[in-house]
C-alpha cells in the first residue's frame, strides 16, 4: 500500500475527534470518504476536511455504499456500539484495512463472527483501544517485561468516568449510551481498563482468560441526577436498568486474578485505576504509586507515604512517550490517540501484524455480554471462550509496540 | 459494675499491645489475671503489670482456670484465630463481660454458636474491631449520616498489609498465621475493612448482607519471599495454599455492593483502601480524596487533581477524634485502640449496649468461612446467613459512637 485513503464510518463525538486528529497530525494520510446516518454530521465533516486539506471527501449516509468505494483502502469505524460488529464484518469482507473503535459486544456469537470473518478474509483488522498506548500503562508494562515486578498475581482497572450528562443527554446528542443504560445491566465498556491489563498479562499469547463473574450495585445515580431537571423531563419516570457500579472478576490460565470496575453513573473525577501487584513491586495509578520491594523503607507506614513515585522511573518509558510533542498530547486523550494512530497507520502501510488484533478484540468485547449473563444469574461464574481455539498456547508474547 | 477487673486470655503480640495500652491509659481499670499457654509470655505480662501498677496479677496457663476466677469480671480474648470462638463461648457462659479480638471464623456453625450463646446467656459481648473507630471511617460515616453522600451504591475496603515476615516467621514467633497460610485459601482477615463498611451500611440494622462470591489469585508471594533465605529454611519446599490476593464481592439487601480485598503476601505499603461511592459524593482513602458533587470543578480531570481533600471537612469529625491526645494516638494503631477501649470500658461499666455486638461479630467473621467455600467452588455465590433471624428488619441504625 502506497498511501492510506481513509473512509470514516460514524461521525459522532468520537468519529469527529479522530477525524480532527488525522487531519492535524497525519498529513500523509488522505481522508477520502465520510459516512454517518445523520446528514448534518457528514456535512460538518466534509467541511472540516476541506478546511484542512482543500480536498473534497465523498459523503455517504449508508455505510455499505462507502464500503463499495474503490478508492477507500482503510475503514475507520466509530459508530454506535450496536453497529460495531456488523460494520467490522462487512468492512473485512471488502478487503479494506478495518479499524474498529472500542465498545462491548452484545453476544458471544458476534465475537465469534468477528474472528471467523478475519480468519476467512485475512483482511488486516485492528481494534482501536487507545489506552493500550497510555503513558502509565506502557511504562509499567515495560518495567514488568524487565522483570522489575517479579511475577504478577493481580491486576485491577476501572472505567471510572462520570458520564451522567452524556448518558442522560442521549436523545439530544443522539448518543447510543442512553438506550443501553435504560435497558441493560453489564460492564458495558470494559476495554479501556482491560485492554492494557490483557496485554501486560499476555492474554491470547501464552495466557488466557478462563472465567468471569460480575456483580452490580443498585441503580440510583442517573435517577438522582435527572430528578427535577427540566432538560431531562422525558427521563423523570424512567427506570435505568444499569447498576451504578459493576465489578467483574476474571480468572486467568496462569492463575492471575483481574478485577474490573465500571462506575459511570456517580460523581467523581476520571480514573482508569490501573493497578498491578507482583511479587517484587506494586503500582497504583491512584497517586501514581510505585512500590519496589528492594527499596522499601517501612511496611507499616500509611499508603500515602510512598517509597517511590513513577516520575523517577521515566527511563523505562518507551521511546514514543519520550519524544511525544505537546501538540500530539493535546490532540486527544492526552496523546494516546495520536500514538495509536501513528502505530496503526505505519503497520497498515507496511502490512505488518496489527498491534491489537481480532483475538484481542473478541476476548475483550465479550466481557460485556458475559458480565450481563453473570449479573443476571446472581454473579454465577461463566466461562470465557477461547477465541484462538488453542493457539494461545503457541502464540508468542507481543506488546503493542517494542518495549525492549 | 463498680470497677472493671480484667483477665487477659492470649498474650501474643496483640494481647501484649492491648495490655500495655490498658496499663498506660486506663488507670481506673484493674488488670487482675493473665493467661497464655506459653509461660514466658505470662511471666512477662505479670512483670509489666507490676511495673505499671505495683499489683500482682494472677498467672494462668489454662484459660478455663482464669474463667473460673471470681475476681475477673471482664475477659479480653486475643488468642489464636482458632481459639477465638470456643473461648468467647466459654467466657460468656461465666457471665463475665466478653471482649473478643478480631479474626475470621472457620465454620458457619461456629458463628451460630456464638450467637446462640449470647442469646441464652445475655452476657455482654463486644467484638474488638478497632478500625470501626478509625478517623477516616468515622469522618465519612458522619458525613453519610448527614446526607452529604446521597444514597450509597458501593463500598470497597482492603486488608492491604505486607505480612510476609510475620507469616513466615510463624514458627519462631509462635504465630497462628503460618499454619493458616500453608493450608487454607480465603479472606482470612475481613473485619478491619468490612467492619466500618458494615456499620456505615447499617448491616443487621435495616440492611443485611445477602450473598458473597470470592476469587483468589495464584500463590507466589510467600514462596518468592522465603526463597534461598536461611532463616526460612523449613519453608523452602512448602506450598502455600493461600492466594496472594483474594477478592470478595458482597451483595446487600438494599442493593449496595461491597468488594473486599485481602493482600498480605505481596510488597506494598499499608492501606485499608476505604472507599465509599454515593449519588452525591465519593471518598477514597488512597489520596484521602473527597469528591462532593455540588463542588465539582471538571469531570474530565485526572483523579489526582481533587476538588476537596478531607482535611477541609474535619468539622464533621466526631468529638472523640477532635479531643484525642498525642499519647492516645501513640498507644496503638494511630489512636483507634484507645478510643475503642475507652468506649467499650465505659459501656461495660454502665451496662450499656455494646458498640459492636454478637450479630456484627458473627456476620463479619463468617465471611472467612464463606469465602473459603466460594473460592473452592470457583467463585460460586454462596448465601450469607441472617444471624438476627429477621430482627434486622426492626433493629434501628446505631453507630459505634454518637455521630450526630
Amino acid at each position: 500500500m502506497e498511501r492510506l485513503k481513509i473512509g470514516f464510518i460514524g461521525l459522532g463525538g468520537r468519529g469527529q475527534g479522530l477525524l480532527s486528529n488525522v487531519l492535524k497530525n497525519f498529513k500523509d494520510v488522505d481522508v477520502v470518504a465520510l459516512c454517518d446516518s445523520y446528514t448534518d454530521r457528514v456535512e460538518n465533516a466534509v467541511k472540516k476536511v476541506y478546511e484542512a486539506n482543500k480536498t473534497t471527501a465523498k459523503a455517504y449516509t449508508e455505510a455499505k455504499e462507502l464500503l463499495q468505494d474503490k478508492e477507500v483502502n482503510f475503514v475507520l469505524i466509530s459508530a454506535s456500539w450496536e453497529a460495531h460488529v456488523p460494520l467490522a464484518i462487512a468492512a473485512m469482507k471488502t478487503g479494506k484495512v478495518t479499524a474498529l473503535e472500542v465498545g462491548g459486544a452484545y453476544s458471544i456469537e458476534d465475537c465469534w463472527a468477528l474472528v471467523r470473518t478475519y480468519e476467512e478474509t485475512k483482511t488486516p483488522f485492528v481494534f482501536l483501544e487507545n489506552c493500550c498506548y497510555g503513558k502509565e500503562e506502557l511504562l509499567i508494562t515495560s518495567m514488568v517485561r524487565k522483570g522489575l515486578f517479579g511475577e504478577i498475581s493481580y491486576c485491577h482497572g476501572a472505567y471510572f468516568h462520570d458520564l451522567r450528562a452524556e448518558i442522560c443527554g442521549g436523545l439530544k446528542n443522539r448518543h447510543y449510551r442512553l438506550r443501553n443504560y435504560l435497558t441493560r445491566n453489564c460492564d458495558n465498556y470494559p476495554t479501556h481498563n482491560l485492554g492494557p491489563i490483557a496485554k501486560l498479562l499476555n492474554i491470547n499469547r501464552g495466557n488466557r482468560m478462563l472465567t468471569l463473574s460480575s456483580f452490580s450495585s443498585k441503580s440510583r445515580g442517573l435517577s438522582e441526577f435527572v430528578k427535577g431537571k427540566e432538560e431531562y423531563a422525558f427521563l423523570q419516570d424512567k427506570h435505568f436498568a444499569q447498576g451504578d457500579v459493576v465489578i467483574t472478576n476474571i480468572t486467568c490460565a496462569d492463575g492471575t486474578l483481574i478485577t474490573l470496575k465500571l462506575d459511570t453513573c456517580l460523581p467523581h473525577a476520571y480514573s482508569r485505576e490501573f493497578m498491578v501487584s507482583g511479587t517484587k513491586a506494586y503500582y497504583n495509578d491512584c497517586g501514581k504509586v510505585l512500590w519496589l520491594d528492594d527499596k522499601k523503607l517501612n511496611h507499616d507506614i500509611d499508603i500515602n507515604v510512598f517509597n517511590n513515585t513513577v516520575n523517577e522511573y521515566e527511563e523505562h518509558l518507551p521511546a514514543i512517550w519520550k519524544s511525544i510533542t505537546q501538540e500530539q498530547i493535546d490532540a486527544g486523550h492526552g496523546g494516546m490517540d495520536t500514538l495509536m494512530l501513528e502505530d496503526v497507520f505505519q503497520k497498515a502501510l507496511h502490512n505488518e501484524e496489527m498491534p491489537i488484533d481480532v483475538y484481542d478484540a473478541a476476548s475483550w468485547m465479550v466481557i460485556t455480554a458475559l458480565s450481563e449473563q453473570s449479573i443476571a444469574m446472581g454473579g454465577a461464574p461463566v466461562s470465557i471462550p477461547d477465541f484462538t481455539s488453542g493457539n494461545w498456547l503457541m502464540r508468542e508474547s507481543k506488546d503493542v509496540i517494542d518495549l525492549s
